[in-house]
């Protein structure tokens, strides 16, 4: 991508308050763009960080064998009447129509998956079924706030899976939970904190929730610093003296962010709508349901939280908008720069090309800086035939050849 | 992808009676599934075809140099009061908050785009600037009709260009036009009608649609058998008896579905929201706006309704959403097919693989027709260490060894 050729710049909005370091470093860096209050666009750069946040997670839910669907937003208002949720979730928001029928924007999506199951399903060969989506989800907070972290309008994965008895679902609930430390752990997690919690007004039965330690984070987490034990601070009676999974007095609280939960639904859902399977037996059987999220525009700013040093961001590998970032520093010869640029795109590289001709090097160092890829290539009078290499975790700057740069990021990327 | 684990498979459902052929053979073969009037789930085959059709988009609009972002569908209402569209928009959903905010559901999302284009462009330099983005619209259709065809929920890619003047937007506008036409080649229709329109609610300037003709049409369109002349039939002032582009008297009248059209805005929005640039002279002077439309969802629905024989769905090859229907009809013995998919998969290819052992072959064999893909292949007793190939439209079939069947489906598919 040339930024010459229109690519949204980075603004200097240096005179705003931002309220959190997830909206402050993307805004300023071009990736997002505050519409409303909780609600946001996403720029060119952002989109490819979302892009490939989705690519791991569609790899790993294509792995548990889950099938990718498109469902609506626009859910009738009988579906979450039959639920009994139509008056109860507060978050609902709820559409007028000027032909009488009223809806509910999808705050998550139980509604219209169940009755799609109910059409596919009747017999146990029919079960196991699991089905995700991508897509956007619509809830009235009354608060938005940090950012992207919680929006009134976000991009989430939700996966819904279907079973013939709680074994098979809690077979499956394991499996999506490793799933889940998987994609987070190659979105550049690295200390996962799984709590159980109450499971909200979707169920009494267990759910849990998926935490990574930030100073931004609005759950107080307290976790042992010896084993995996982590609780919300709100479930907790009274003050932890003692890890209670192995004893050890290295007890810590913590501010978290959650970035994914699993429910185990059981028969709540299925019973709204009678949703029953014929079992070997010939005898009509309950089927019992689980639910999976993944708050996708919240990763992104929880990446951002948790990969940041000086104001700057500092995106992991697997996530860069851009593999590498090339200055073109020669004034008046851009061609030597061209030619690079296009020999790392032909390689399959995701390359940011500041060939602005307007524009000091100070400036464009900036750019570079704030946009936060790890590589950065400089090419000048300076350079010769060579590229400057110089990875943004480590000061040392070396001089290349085009082939050594190629097999470096190849190297760099593959490691 | 596996039937037997878990595909949603076909569904029998001859008993209801369905308004359109592209509803009829979607929903039969286990592409779609209506939720209520306009509003559909679109299942993991058609979501197949959809990321097919997405990605033949998103290839030409970067190949025009525009950048793809993510606006969001909640609009706040006093966008819409600015371009005075609030009121006058009568397909406009609009959505209650208990906080009292009120918001409109993105129908377009000009409100959305020309503030957003305002915080970056300042001068002559960020011209001009291209902005597209694939994702949902939604429209208060009073009769939802026709399947996919016309929603209240859709499927849209959306492109909105910023220029310095009026020559530059009519460069751009042709650019996108040549590319539309690439687009719906590839997506498989050979006869494009493109007709000249007097832009909706809109603009007053001139905008052109883009159509396929199709029996399940909502418009008549009047086109000449001798040259590209097409015009809506509403638009013609009495009996047309010559063209009066080349004088032909080959003039027919026929249903046609729209599936893309194009705006030339001038200065509808940028007024509204005082969108300006600084010229090289230092003057203020106003943006121009064009914006570009194809209905996705829309597009899958005419893709049917364009490619179907004896009431079977017959997907072209660039978007057919897998590129064989590989059928096991040995009893009790899975193994060679099982090879044959695990190795045409390590292939790259996209194989709807039968493997169900408790359905008779000729319920297979239906099911493949219903899906429609252009190559069917068989393992039995009988092909012992062959393959049976089959093309959809030809009635011959021939055995071929494994690595004969790969090297015939690179050739088909790169032909």
């Amino acid at each position: 991508m040339r930024i010459s050729q229109n690519y949204i710049k980075s603004i200097k909005d240096t005179a705003r308050e931002f309220e959190s370091v997830n909206h402050e470093l993307l805004t300023r860096a071009g990736f997002i763009d505050q519409v409303a209050s909780g609600i946001f666009t996403i720029l060119p750069a952002g989109d490819r960080v979302l892009k490939k946040i989705e690519a791991i997670i569609r790899n790993e839910m294509n792995e548990i064998g889950a099938l990718e669907i498109r469902m609506p937003s626009l859910h009738p208002k009988s579906l979450w009447e039959q639920t009994e949720r139509w008056n109860s979730v507060d978050i609902l928001f709820k559409v007028n129509s000027r032909h009488s029928y009223e809806y509910a924007l999808g705050a998550s999506h139980e509604e219209i998956v169940t009755p799609l199951a109910k059409k596919y399903i009747k017999s146990y060969r029919d079960l196991p079924l699991a089905l995700y989506q991508i897509g956007t989800k619509f809830r009235d907070e009354p608060r938005p706030k940090s950012g992207i972290l919680r929006g009134r309008e976000f991009g989430m994965k939700d996966l819904y899976s279907f079973h013939a008895h709680q074994q098979d679902l809690d077979a499956y609930y394991q499996k999506v939970s490793d799933a889940y430390i998987k994609i987070f752990q190659t979105c550049g997690f690295t200390d996962i904190k799984i709590t159980e919690a109450s499971g909200g007004d979707f169920s009494k039965k267990h759910s849990h929730e998926f935490n990574v330690l930030t100073p931004a984070g609005e759950v107080n987490l307290v976790y042992c610093g010896a084993c995996s034990f982590a609780q919300n601070e709100e479930v907790i009676q009274g003050n932890l003296k003692k890890c209670p999974l192995c004893g050890s007095s290295d007890v810590k609280t913590d501010k978290a962010v959650e970035i994914g939960n699993i429910f185990d639904l059981h028969t709540r859902f299925s019973n709204s709508f009678k949703l029953t399977y014929v079992d070997k037996n010939g005898e009509n059987r309950p089927i019992v349901m689980g639910c999976y999220g993944i708050g996708i525009t919240r990763l992104l700013g929880a990446i951002v939280e948790v990969h940041h040093k000086d104001d700057l961001i500092q995106w992991p590998l697997s996530v860069t908008p851009f593999h590498a970032q090339l200055i073109n520093l020669s004034k008046h010869d851009s061609s030597y720069a061209d030619l690079i640029y296009r020999t790392l795109k032909a390689e399959g590289f995701d390359i940011l090309y500041d060939d602005r001709e307007d524009v000091s090097a100070g400036e464009k160092f900036m750019t570079s800086e704030l946009i936060g890829s790890p590589v950065r290539l400089v090419v000048s009078e300076k350079t010769k035939k060579n590229v400057e290499w110089k990875l943004r975790d480590d000061d040392k700057i070396n001089l290349f050849s085009a082939t050594e740069i190629i097999k470096k990021l190849k190297d760099f990327y593959s490691a």
